[in-house]
């Protein structure tokens, strides 16, 4: 029998952060993590594993994070929790009893219906480091690499399983384009024709319908009747939330995972949930939002971590902030893009600048780099933003997140006061974030 | 004798984008831009001219940006302004007659009552082409630099002088460290050190006394006694506003230039000021600041221009966002440091994290990426923040700043929506920006 003040469940983006805030919030509280892996992935890592940094081994989350904090670790699994009495109970037969607990129990990859997914070297992306290594292995020995699904995991993966090697990728993804789902079509195609250019097969508009072998895949068929050869699959095509335990101890659950108010409580007082086994709602509209991403989970553990006694934090719903990185190139996306915000009811206003990222061009490790912006012409205020362009993209689009947040407006952006460097970004009168909101306002007074 | 609704007096980072501004806002008004110098360098972009784009010629803004808007060029200099007439006066004998103007006249450098300043091979910091490039010529062939200041200008001067050259670089520095101005201690102390690894001396904490030579410049005097061998002095300490057309207009100015409204309206009504010829108020506490930035400029220029023709735009004051690369590292600023908002009256609580900006950390790139905030204890606020670390510390200061401007919370920013990638930024969990906020909320609370 084990005891803690705050028992979390899971150690990965949402377990790890929220036994922290814990921690930072009520430093005279216990707090016991509880996960069944021996070692961490980092989870937005593991497509790096495959060309850029060679093994699972070199993609683990250190479990200093936790012992540093002073939060005792426990691997093992949970498998089911007696509200009544507050306990959590284990494989190994280990009971826990908590004050408050935390539930941050992840997703697992979609099941498809595809016949065929059961042949030999068919993978889907589980985050722990035996399998990841399987895949290693596997994907060291292909020659035919099929990837199913083209977001973000499906175009990293084969990003990184080209690097290299010797081998051919295809990608193939049932919407028109890939990263569709991310970003507006102009990056989209962008970043396939990067794709292209890194010598990957795309195949786009179509089903992944049978996967063909006699006890190994041999082939895939998709829609529009063309057979595909490959001696390997992976399917990345996204995830489902792990809410068993949730369900089964009768907490409130729906299409999206556990329901959790705006504290991170579920519908019981004592458990809170967190990360990409919780329902999330979404920041313009309140409605619910698919949205599962490592930074969201980290958000919404660092809000359950501070309110677990007593209401210190709210969670304002789900924006959606992405980047991606393909070849030199990093493509960035904040809130709603024109499309969705189109389709979500508003009336909107877009403005675009597109510049060099240093001052002079001329200055070394020069891109060009695109900013485009959505506003609600109602209100003139921010709803989205993508960027693509170089490295420091990935913090232009945290910018503009902070942007959307605090419901600036195109004049607020215009004026904003920004730092620049020759060496860094672009110049003042180039930049491209102030820019693209100067472009919008024209249209916005019209 | 030449007409425009709106004149534009000065043509670099205020007086070109007042002019696209006024384009952009007012559409069927006629904007002429009137500037002295044939070509117009990026002022920011001087430094690197000396070791990394290699000639002024590469370090110009292209007159595009205002023929592709719509505006006139007129390359004359303006000499006086005759109010009653709504008249400005060039050395050419031109006339030209607006509805507005916009004095974007700028700054100039310090005179020092320093003797010896009047040698052969004393150079200071204009933005001219022809002077840039004599002071190009001089560097090629000097054997022992002396750069006089060890602020921005100073700092990067000395790092590009010394790039592919075998060439003694000495800063003399008044202040206990270069770049004090700008950053906290720990920074400078940071930056000096890569300086020192880098081959360049430094002397700080003196005065420098005397320029010692013939007729051409053999050393500097200092004020501990010590002469320093030179063939060559850069002074890099300063400017001051250039406002003797605005004074003998009988415009209203102070210490820090041409006094205007927060709409940057003069005391003439039809006479607007922007950039470093105006006097500036500081964001934080209204009071007069000394900042003179490329930056600031743009930001002004933009209001300026939107309120020509009625009240659009407002300047919150000037909030100081800097960034600088010394070797691969990039340190910003944003705000007030902890020191500077001490002495402001201010009951500060500080919060640091230093992560890498990548993970896993072996992901091509890395840098240890350091973020410490600045909050006003009794409001919660942000009210500073300083970067340290890779390239894209340029664009992370300002989310730092849209944070500032928003006046957002440290628990607005623990719970911060963003985006990472392996690639690009640090881990979701790893996040200096948030984890600063973290780290200052325990403090917050006693």
């Amino acid at each position: 029998m084990k005891q803690a003040d705050v028992v979390v469940i899971g150690g990965s983006a949402a377990g790890i952060p929220a036994a922290i805030t814990s921690r930072r919030h009520y430093p005279d509280k216990s707090v016991l993590l509880v996960r069944k892996e021996e070692q961490v992935q980092i989870p937005c890592g593991i497509p790096y594993i495959y060309g850029t940094v060679n093994s699972p081994e070199n993609n683990l989350i250190p479990d200093g994070v936790l012992t540093n904090n002073g939060i005792e670790l426990l691997v093992d699994e949970a498998k089911a929790i007696d509200r009544e009495n507050r306990k959590v109970l284990t494989s190994s037969g280990e009971k826990i009893v908590y004050d408050k607990l935390i539930l941050a129990t992840g997703s697992s990859p979609l099941e498809l219906p595809i016949p065929g997914l059961d042949k030999e070297n068919v993978f889907t992306i589980m985050k722990d480091a035996p399998y990841l290594q399987k895949l290693l292995d596997a994907v060291n020995k292909a020659k035919d690499i099929v990837i199913l699904g083209g977001g973000f995991i499906g175009v990293e993966f084969a990003d990184e399983c080209k690097k290299n090697r010797d081998v051919n990728v295809t990608i193939v993804e049932l919407l028109p384009h890939c990263l569709m789902l991310a970003f507006e079509e102009d990056l989209c195609v962008e970043a396939e024709e990067i794709l292209k250019e890194r010598g990957i097969d795309l195949i786009t508009g179509v089903k992944l319908e049978e996967v063909v072998g006699d006890q190994k895949i041999s082939g895939v068929k998709v829609s529009d009747g063309r057979e595909i050869k490959a001696d390997m699959l992976i399917v990345g095509v996204g995830v489902k939330p792990n809410i068993g335990m949730a369900e089964d101890a009768g907490l409130e659950v729906d299409r999206g995972g556990i329901v959790v108010d705006s504290t991170l409580r579920t519908s019981d007082e004592n458990i809170f949930a967190c990360g990409d086994c919780t329902s999330k709602k979404s920041f313009f509209t309140g409605q619910p939002s698919g949205l599962k991403l490592a930074s969201i989970a980290t958000m919404e553990a660092r809000i359950a971590g501070a309110n677990l006694f007593g209401k210190r934090r709210e969670n304002p719903g789900t924006l959606g902030v992405f980047s991606t990185a393909i070849g030199d190139m990093t493509f960035g996306m904040a809130g709603l893009s024109e499309k969705l915000a189109k389709e979500s009811g508003y009336d909107v206003v877009t403005g675009q600048a597109e510049a060099p990222n240093r001052h002079p061009g001329g200055m070394p490790g020069m891109a060009k780099m695109k900013v485009k912006l959505v506003f609600n012409k109602k209100t003139g205020e921010l709803i989205g933003g993508q960027v693509r362009g170089g490295p420091s993209a990935g913090e232009l689009i945290n910018t503009i997140s902070a942007c959307i947040q605090k419901k600036m407006t195109a004049d607020d952006i215009a004026t904003f006061q920004l730092g620049t460097h020759p060496a860094v970004t672009a110049s003042p009168i180039a930049y491209q974030l102030v820019n693209a909101a100067e472009m919008a306002i024209k249209d916005m007074r019209c």
